[in-house]
């Protein structure tokens, strides 16, 4: 049986989703938590990798329990894994889905929101949940220019080095920011994504801000592939995988 | 000369604010941070003690640099005393006051939130920063149980033993009970608080909205002065001083 999980984490403590010999990550917990709840053998797969500190408002993955674990009726699969989590970790629902189900290849979207403290002093409460900007941000133009990503175009541009991605198509369905008090977010839904897409994204609509960039450039750089024409890479803290729609 | 700072902290790491021997709390790092920009001999009075694991989205304090120290423009004052402060705890305005003026004395009134989270599952960002109830809460029925709170009571029942308080006569001016999706906050504004007020103020509100307790308790409980009628002592986890308010 193949149960689908909604969970959602807060990846401070985490070096992201993907388990790894070296450094804690949420799916190994997970696969611990399952381990304890459904015996040895069980096979998890994520929605999608998250880079460390990244987190997670919205998050999926399936658990297949190997034949003869214990079975647990699904309204009660959520507490009976947090049990063996930490509390940075939860496990918010299960649900049965086909054993043709592929908690990745079924996506249809992800949406991420990326979060901008733009208070003059740093708020304490978002130490590792959001990239610190001193500065008053410009929300109008920054929102301007994140229409400039909407549409399928090749994103090479906003590719971190290092991916072996050949496929860089891919098809923004939504873009924005929006401000609310001292906090700036960006926020973007697309059928996939690059390796740090958004956080490359986030980065350059930083630098449109300041000035240092214009939406002209994004133009630019798409049809260019130049992944240095665009700006810098976000740090983790202010990323979080906010929904995530299924075929 | 007097400097009133205005702070914020996520207490989750301290021992509170008040300096102690054992313990790492606000006010000692904040002594220290002022050591760094100003010397020996800073004097740092709060306007309010706040209990290990309680937060201040809003807090006042103020600094007495000796003389002879450096003087630093206000404007200036907030970002050179956080790059000596932790990330969790930012200096956020800084102001001149009259030799006079007392943090502590001079406060006409305080407002405090304490938040539930009121999720079937943890909400895995309120770690440390809410009082998690899986089961639904009834903020209708506590929100009228809050208002018995509201006037000038002799409020020992809601105090912890252990307080050495004599005048224990509080004048609540404010007090209400609101949701937002699954989060519920208790919010309370008075002249003064007794030790660990309001967190026994939110565990009878809790105890309420499970059919322990109920409003009719509240009022007799005050009359009474009876500190074994009312509600648990909820964690510290989900209160915040929210608001200062001088003469």
């Amino acid at each position: 049986m193949k149960l689908l999980l909604k969970i959602a984490y807060c990846g401070e403590n985490y070096c992201g989703w993907q388990v790894q010999k070296n450094g804690v990550t949420v799916q190994g917990l997970l696969c611990e938590a399952s381990k304890s709840v459904y015996g040895d053998g069980v096979k998890i797969t994520g929605c999608s990798r998250t880079d460390s500190g990244v987190h997670a408002k919205e998050y999926y993955c399936t658990v297949e329990a190997p034949l003869g674990a214990p079975v647990i009726p699904n309204g009660r699969v959520p507490s009976a894994l947090n049990r063996y989590l930490p509390s940075d970790i939860s496990v918010i629902e299960a649900s049965v889905v086909s054993d043709d189900f592929h908690a990745r290849y079924d996506v249809k979207s992800k949406m991420y929101e990326y979060v901008f403290d733009n208070g003059e002093q740093r708020n304490p409460f978002l130490t590792k949940r959001a990239w610190h900007i001193p500065k008053r941000l410009d929300e109008g133009l920054m929102n301007e220019a994140a229409k400039e990503f909407i549409g399928t175009h090749d994103f090479r541009a906003f590719m971190a080095s290092g991916s072996d991605v050949k496929d860089t198509v891919r098809s923004v369905l939504f873009a924005e920011v929006v401000r609310l008090d001292d906090i700036v977010k960006f926020r973007v839904s697309a059928d996939g994504f690059l390796y740090n897409m958004v956080r490359i994204m986030a980065g350059t609509l930083y630098e449109i801000s300041i000035g240092k960039l214009s939406a002209e450039d994004i133009r630019k750089a798409i049809s260019e592939k130049n992944r240095s024409a665009v700006g810098v890479t976000a740090p983790p803290d202010g990323l979080y995988l906010v929904n995530v729609v299924y075929r």
